[in-house]
């Protein structure tokens, strides 16, 4: 190794413009570490964002952006113990996450953020920082779990419990909103789908959605929700936009409710009249993916519920600008690239 | 009982003006109930909200205000099997929350709101809404547990919980924030109090807080209790206020910090920042006072630690408008009237 | 009412010889209370041991045993305001756990127990102490929802958090064993189901067991049940006998694994081997019930879950004997009377 | 380094007789290691276990004995972020446990067991296996803490919630149990110790213990510990002992009681009877020391509550064999050995 060969899409600044394929060396994985050679990778909104110079205004170049990939070991360090070679693995996004609490300082070592991102056909991951794809799953769809499947899986597993027959009401039918609405129907969740599209909520309807809302159709979605549960509200909210549409959310939670912020599609700000805050006792939690242990977990899981991640559309490693640009048209589930 | 000679403070109408003290009748308890002969009544800062009309602008006439008193049980339902006579009791404010989650419409069953409140000399309990106060306390200090101390209980020992050396950041020196400052250095948290006033910020120093910050003299005072925990951020604010101060709140956090939502000193709204809410996996909780499970849980500590309420001045019976006048003083601790 | 006209089964004495049909007052409800005519009363195997003299020595007679109502309001007491007439409500068994933790001193307030118990064609529940049947369930499938259902249920929806993928092993084929095979399987868990009859075995596979294991052909069931999970062991297990099988179902938990303590149809005594206990950080719990809040959780959940309580025979009024008698014969599900 | 003169004590078989001292190559850190030079190192009674054989009966041999040890970082591996050089550590027992759930498989990282012991003046931790020692201990001090204290912190204040004015009883007071004794105090809760000793319970009061029971003059110290909570029961007992002694235990606890096991000084059994058991529906929890995040927490504790750890007596490295024997004749308190 430390062999030429290793293709991969690089920014050397921000813009679409400046992403750009370049040939570089196959690094060395430390004794720690293991090489991985990719075979997938699946992109999320944050990615166009990190491109486009919103996200992290200081971003270092040159820099390989994205956080999703699968692939196979083809070597390991010296001192590796938990994996081998020839086992395909995902890599664990905030890779200093094992467990439990997350680091004091987060995003020091996050893949595709302070870390060098996935868009390569060769990548290092720490040994502690990977995990087992799920058998059942190819690698086009096992690629789309490392961020927007563990996000929702977090979400709803593993900083709350679900509780069968409670009502979950998940916003658009992004990535991470469809393994929201799979995993809700697996888990017996009564799951409230919004889009402002009638065709896509018919297709959230086919994967599991109870009911459906168009908030184009019917703006006061929050009352609309509110109806559909005999006035008490929904248990729980995944916010994907912020601004004015939280305090929809807010309006639109029972007692006790809970509302996660995941997604920030729309304003960089959340505000809500505090009354109702307090009188239902609400909790707000901001959601950033999970620890590796929750990554374990949930792949379990998707095997055992025998859940199929919805893939909107693959495009080649050639097209890597085209399913950037795709991100923004609101695809139905997840934009995949193949590496092979 | 039925007899005459109950006297009380009813409003006829929102304004302190429409505030009287009238004679009616001792009330007869059902089956299931408490008649209380009150000796003291505590006030909280929503009580001159209420009498203002700003709280609950559709309350029904007359009524009595108030929720938090301390008396001796007179008579017993005849059902009654929980208490008997002679017994001195607090009323638990929310009378329908024994335990667990809270009844799914919120204050149906609330002292001082939906049901009458506690300026008179005799009161009815639910037996399932009363628990004894704690011995070591005198009437004018137990008066004070019902809503202060509860919330502050509630927000740091029973939605989250209290680990030993690490910071809670608790705003002002209110009735309130002065439970949570002796709840925290009984805790062995390490408190940091904010106040206008050096000498209440001394004070509050002689009551255990660890640090101190003056938010006259240190505007940006998020950044100052940033600071004092090495750059790491506070574990827990306590939010008094709403509107932009919560914004200095969440920026004061560290990662997996919690902000607990308990008066709106301030403003009516909240609104946040949404990329570190999301990145730091913040949890804002809104608070609502507590069940009664956790109101006798809080009295056995409070005994088993010793903690004697602060009372910044008590009034007579006679001089309640007063007393309420003085709540938007800004008291150092707790308001009460004696009716005895 | 006071009329006459209510038929019940009464112990004057332990032993079945002592249970006789009685036909007594209709009574009336108290002011907090609802008088429901049951249509059905199910059976649970610790029926048998009151009346037989094992499981509560010191009882009262006369007395009318089970626990396990399903019927309709008929009249509600003057105070009542969360149900009225014509409703169809189930019993909360432990009568004074409305939610959170248990009473300090328990079973003081259980029917059954020290309440009077179900067969009788007319009841008294506390309106505190009802919870509204499942609407898709016929009055059959409700009645056996009261003990056997909810202790499930309170063993692994609210005693603990169940993640899809992880495994449960079931003892037995009973009750209690069937709604925890068919929570299992709606859950998403993996359920490894025990019993001596390939016959029961091929039935559970058919409700979702994951995996059988004939104890009788395989008395090492612990290392049968550790092979099916690659080694690792079983995440939970629920006890239903006691005694030597308790230290079999210690050994065939994994690391972090939990023991629910439900059963003991076996031994009055559990013991164990104290390192495995340690080094694998197990945790025991003893199980009895649940409360309310639970119930109402675990009825939306049955409804939404599409679950149908598995019954093993029904039998009329005139038949207690029998069907108290056909509990030590190891039902498949539950034993069901009517009484309408 | 790899250079000659690393004292250390050597077992070659099982025996006091089999241990000796030995100089041998102060070892080189890996990439991921840390260099750390002794300045003491305290005993656990697995400890003497371990060298007698009783515990880890297929041990191989040469071995270093012991787990606890504090001392200064020497070296760092050349990919070591978390130290430098200079810094005073702990090593993290269980090495592989930072946070949440514990390994799949336990103690293939635990140091003095599966991994090589703290009885030499260098020894290597990974740096990700490490923990600052608490600034306000000295050496002797801090090198109790790995296993007793965090094991005593685990079962109080991760495991579970220490609320202020609930009960514990802890028995005995050997290293756990005074770590137990005084973080209890500190926690407000109000310990009950037993002991054989009047003179060891006269120190445990001026420690902070509310009661104290001599089980030589109180066998039946089950009834006792009941009698002083008002017939309610305790909390939560730790368990130092196992077999007949958890029985008493068992019976010693309230409602919704908790017994953790931490000790087996005696049998290596536990028994209950089974229908208390269930009836109080009591949780029993196997502990095994902790992980790190909580060793950081609670070192940030010990710091903030003072507390300062009991050593019964410390040895100098030329007397290990002696200091070994004095755990069988209950310390109060921890034995050290220094090894500078």
């Amino acid at each position: 190794m430390g062999t030429d060969g290793n293709r991969s899409w690089q920014m050397s600044g921000f813009g679409l413009s400046k992403l750009k394929p370049v040939n570089g060396e196959i690094p060395d994985p430390g004794p720690y570490e293991l090489l991985v050679r990719t075979s997938a990778v699946s992109l999320n909104f944050k990615d166009k964002m990190i491109v486009d110079g919103v996200l992290i205004p200081d971003l270092s170049f040159p820099f390989v952006p994205t956080s999703d990939a699968v692939g196979e070991i083809v070597a390991v360090g010296s001192a590796v113990s938990r994996f081998k070679v020839g086992q395909r693995v995902l890599g664990q996004v905030i890779a200093d996450w094992p467990d439990g609490d997350a680091p004091a300082v987060l995003h020091q070592h996050t893949l595709g953020s302070s870390l060098s991102g996935m868009l390569s056909e060769h990548v290092i991951f720490g040994e502690d920082a990977a995990v087992l794809a799920p058998a059942p799953l190819n690698d086009i769809e096992a690629a789309t779990l490392p961020i927007a499947a563990l996000t929702a899986w977090f979400a709803m597993a593993e900083a709350t419990k679900p509780v069968p027959g409670q009502t979950i009401l998940i916003q658009g039918t992004g990535g991470v909103s469809l393994f929201a609405l799979q995993f809700a129907a697996a888990f017996g969740l009564r799951a409230i789908v919004t889009s402002s599209s009638d065709e896509k909520l018919e297709r959230a309807r086919e994967l599991g959605a109870w009911q459906t809302i168009n908030y184009r159709a019917q703006p006061a979605w929050d009352e609309a929700a509110r109806a559909l549960t005999g006035g008490l509200g929904v248990n729980h909210v995944l916010e994907m936009v912020g601004g004015d549409n939280a305090r929809l959310s807010l309006n639109a939670l029972a007692a006790d409710g809970r509302l996660s912020i995941i997604g920030l599609l729309g304003a960089m700000e959340i505000s809500f009249p505090i009354i109702p805050f307090m009188r239902n006792r609400i909790v707000v939690q901001g959601i950033s993916v999970g620890h590796r242990r929750a990554f374990e977990r949930m792949n379990q899981a998707i095997e055992a519920l025998g859940i199929k991640p919805v893939i909107d559309k693959v495009y080649r490693f050639d097209e890597v600008p085209r399913a950037l640009q795709h991100l923004e048209e609101g695809p139905f589930g997840k934009i995949v690239i193949t590496t092979a």
